[in-house]
């Protein structure tokens, strides 16, 4: 599976806590391949705390202590980074980053992406052994990204991708509905209903209509009434008829 | 600016680092407005602490009391949930939920996207008060996002699709409408409204309500009403109870 060729490097983590929070990140996107370049601080309760169910990814962690090391097998290397360095390299955001990554990975490549220290990032040395750079596009205002926050939107990235590889259209928001939606044929009739009921209550006067059942109509076309709702509203209505109807014959009878 | 509609509603969170955690995530993406409903512990140091330099959304951040007084003026709400609830929702994954919500905050609509608590997400009733509902596919494994996680992955789609914003997009069906939609509190009066007519009318049972708010509400809260669909709905609500108020007292005088 393509998703097990993907190597998640942390190089010199300062706080316990990103890396357990890089764990869970992690196991809730599918990835499971977890490298500690020589964490400060580790292991330690923080980090297990954090982690919460992806304790399995933190105890299958790969603990070295060079980025060399930890880059050793990999045939892919993508280097997390804000843009402007100083030597322009091919860089590329996450979306695109996690398309090259998965394609590669996919053919059977290691590939592995390197996320740097929370205050000083990846150094100069470290993102010259990437193949490729990756940032993520935050705000001026606020630019520097979590550790944590900043794994979980990549692996969020290569999930994405990896569900829309199989499937090319995005489903509609309708798509798996309980019920059949209701036809054509069946829509009619509830209009019909629904003027005859309008004009029974007074609410609509058949000889100045206005524009009052185009809206309706545009409202529950809009919508697209499944059989129960359509079933629903008919019943409604019977029942508004049937509510007013003995008043009518009392008014007859005076 | 189409971010400065959007807000950002945690109810009930535990972790007052969650809180933290959410705010950032939220001023690295752009982001500003959030609403606190009922934090069980807060203000508290941990969540400066994890907001480092995103204080200032916490300082400015609205505290209340229930969902109904943060969702009051929105017109587009939007939860965020687990697939997989017993009457489906229409429900988008993150990417297309961003879109949506951009398009529509970006024509002036206020916006409100509801994150639940850690431990049981948002509740039934909390659900349906929404438009839309938004899931993030996470991995069958360990499907359960840390929630300063989820927030980073939504504010971040959010992000990209501004970015991409400029690029033509398919515009959707309901942009340029000609009326303004409906608030969240004038949406809760309506379903009052509606629930007594039914009872009025007998046609629901208070004593055996089964599904059927529910089914109107997710009706009704689909299609997005406008204000003035709205008003013709309470018209005929109006009208309806009044052509029956006779019949009910000829049944008394009897």
């Amino acid at each position: 599976m393509a998703l097990e060729n993907i190597d998640i490097v942390l190089v010199n983590s300062l706080h316990s806590g990103n890396i357990g929070g890089v764990a869970r990140a992690m196991k809730n996107m599918g990835l499971s391949r977890l490298t500690l370049v020589k964490p400060l601080e580790y292991p330690a309760p923080e980090a297990i705390w954090r982690a919460a169910s992806a304790s399995d990814v933190l105890d299958g962690a790969r603990i070295v202590e060079t980025v060399q090391e930890a880059v050793a097998d990999a045939q892919f290397i993508v280097g997390t980074s804000a843009r402007g360095r100083t030597i322009p390299w091919p860089i590329q955001d996450a979306r695109q980053c996690a398309a090259r990554v998965l394609n590669n990975s996919g053919r059977g490549e290691r590939v592995a992406i390197l996320f740097g220290r929370e205050d000083r990032g990846l150094l100069n040395e470290e993102l010259e052994l990437c193949n490729l750079h990756c940032h993520i596009p935050t705000h001026v205002g606020y630019p520097s990204l979590n550790l944590a926050m900043a794994v979980q939107i990549v692996a969020y990235e290569i999930r994405m991708h990896a569900l829309n590889a199989s499937q090319s259209e995005p489903e509609p928001e309708d798509a798996q509905w309980d019920t059949p939606f209701a036809t054509a044929d069946n829509m009619a009739r509830f209009y019909t209903h629904l003027e005859q009921t309008l004009i029974d209550i007074g609410f609509l006067d058949p000889k100045a209509p206005r524009q009052l059942m185009r809206r309706l109509r545009r409202l529950y076309n809009r919508v697209r009434l499944d059989e129960m709702e359509l079933n629903i509203l008919r019943g409604i209505l019977k029942e508004t008829q049937r509510a007013i109807k003995p008043n009518d014959r009392d008014i007859k009878t005076d």
